[in-house]
């Protein structure tokens, strides 16, 4: 039934596997055994996840691949890097910069991007969770920032976390390294949901195929009014809204959603 | 006891009942069956709210009438006018504009604002909820923002509920359109307290006692200071915050407060 | 074992003890029966942070001695200036500006902070819970911003509060002043932990341990960030984290803690 485009593991793109099933696409960090985040994997993610922006996708599904989401940066060819002219700066810019650029993109994309987790997501992972829109995650999961721990504090996984979770619990996560729960992530505001293991890729599912009928036109009017609102001041922030909210009147979906719903019938979306 | 003002439906205010008791003025949402937002009852709501600005009046409770706290704008009002010449432009951004002038009042009254929610608050509705300074809520209550269902996303509820919960916990309600209880609703952020049906109206009037049994001076300096500081840089706000409790140290009511407090006695507050 | 220098009640800074535990330097608030923040007690407590700062310590601990966390600023130091020439005006603003300035230097110094609360924590004494990076309670521990009973908002410790909670939540203890406990303090953000009474030093001693052995470095890189970018926009927040983090690798301790993580030994962190 899914269109599915999945690569092995010898093939270049072998470590993100890319799996289409209509307007969901589904990409698999698989990078074993840690998924950790080395620059060709991250090439590859930001690479799809460009390529999705204009594309006929509704939700974009971040799994990972093996008993761990992802363990971060790749420390091993981080420090190989020190050997460089430079000592390693340029390709240390290159790396942190390239998962931030990830983590803005996941932001400014027009799909809803659902992080699934099922095992520790740490360091620029744990990030990469915070930063997608939602995340659903099994009850055996568990988060930690602990770059604390090697001298390197998760600076740039502070941002997303910071603006996901309140600031003492964020802070207790990155000063003390500790690993949380599922239930403690979900108490801070980290994930969404906690389903059973063997039901996680089937929520998820489920819960994509919820997001994925609506209209995708708010969805991306709406996504991107988000990000851009939560920075500005309450006034201008209502002055802005007001304004996308104008606008997505005239949108085609918006006449037929409510007429649809006035009239008791289900819209029907029409493709971009 | 109370100098109960309420209006028939029938009268041209009878949109929107009124009843002030001593300090606290009720206004409660009489539009059923759903108590859609429509230009008339946003109009009676404002008008009261800029009335009450400049009125001894300590808390105002917005309530509603029925089984439904709101549904949101009137979906039947915006559809009929998309036959202006305009296209319903005009009316769209007066109707928009309406209800965020109403939320940025809420904000900006010298008076505590209390949400009192039986039923469900959705879309702009749930708006008026997040955007109250307090709500309390019966356990059977509902809330969404499911204008992601019509075509039409939830941008300006999304100002105001993405300034009372986290990010993932307001995207989720956003993306899906999906409806949370009263529980959730309090873990969300998004109400201060969940009573039995039975005692609603009960404690929130002990509530609205409560708080209207404090200085109006402290409450309404207090009031201003929070959501301007809210905005600020930390050292800024301590800036500003600094300045206003030095100012409020030579209100009367701080000199009366305190010496009170020193002395082991109740204060009594002066009328403005 | 412990480096404890503590001073009598009789001596000058008899109102704030200090210890010194290795890496940890513990501040307890002796001014009984209710450690208001008097002036003298506040200067103490800033001299001792701004020493700190350069100091060789990586944690610090504020604590209180008796059965109250602190009530507050000394409501009767501050009456007594009533008398002055400008009516107590100068004084107010020296008292108001030294908690802001102790706040401020909590979130500005190298170490971590941690609140070690047992019993009432109320308006300025609220707001050094609040300020502080982790705070750990007693569960017979209890909060409140009382002011509003006073005629005097609680509108400095309402920047550290607002910041801390969700604002709905902050503006219920603002508004009614009413006194929450532990376990809703938990919820509301304003605390981390909560520990049985008889194991609270107990705690805060093997958690400060925790964070005293990591990198100092890497805490104070990762301290000073934090503050910093959750006050900037999500793009700025990340170049400002990018250019943190490539810094950091350049450090020794990352160095010395990337080597010994990937050699599977453990770290040897070099005192500055």
């Amino acid at each position: 039934m899914a269109d599915v485009v999945s690569f092995r593991k010898e093939e270049p793109n072998g470590l993100l596997l890319r799996e289409a099933n209509g307007p969901v696409l589904r990409l698999t960090l698989n990078n074993p055994p840690a998924n950790v985040l080395s620059i060709a994997l991250m090439e590859a993610l930001l690479a799809e996840l460009n390529a999705a922006a204009s594309k006929d996708i509704k939700v974009i599904v971040i799994a990972a691949s093996g008993k761990l989401f992802s363990a971060g940066h790749d420390l091993k060819e981080m420090t190989l890097h020190r050997a460089d002219d430079d000592g390693g700066r340029a390709f240390f810019e290159r790396t942190i910069r390239l998962a931030a650029d990830i983590m803005l993109k996941i932001a400014n994309l027009p799909q809803a991007v659902i992080a699934e987790v099922d095992g520790l997501a740490t360091a620029a992972g744990c990030q990469l969770v915070a930063s997608c829109d939602l995340a659903i995650c099994t009850d055996s999961s568990t988060f930690c920032t602990p770059g604390v721990n090697i001298g390197l504090f998760c600076s740039t996984p502070m941002v997303a976390l910071s603006r996901a979770a309140h600031r003492k619990q964020a802070m207790e996560m990155l000063l003390t390294g500790e690993t949380i729960d599922a239930s403690t992530a979900k108490d801070f505001g980290l994930v969404n949901r906690i389903v059973p293991q063997q039901y996680l890729r089937q929520v998820v599912d489920k819960y994509a195929q919820v997001i994925a009928s609506k209209s995708p036109q708010a969805l991306k009017i709406g996504k991107e009014a988000f990000y851009r609102q939560a920075e500005m001041p309450l006034a201008d922030a209502y002055d802005y809204a007001v304004g996308t909210m104008v606008e997505n009147m005239f949108a085609r979906d918006a006449a037929e959603g409510i007429g649809a719903f006035l009239g008791k019938r289900m819209p029907e979306w029409k493709e971009e």
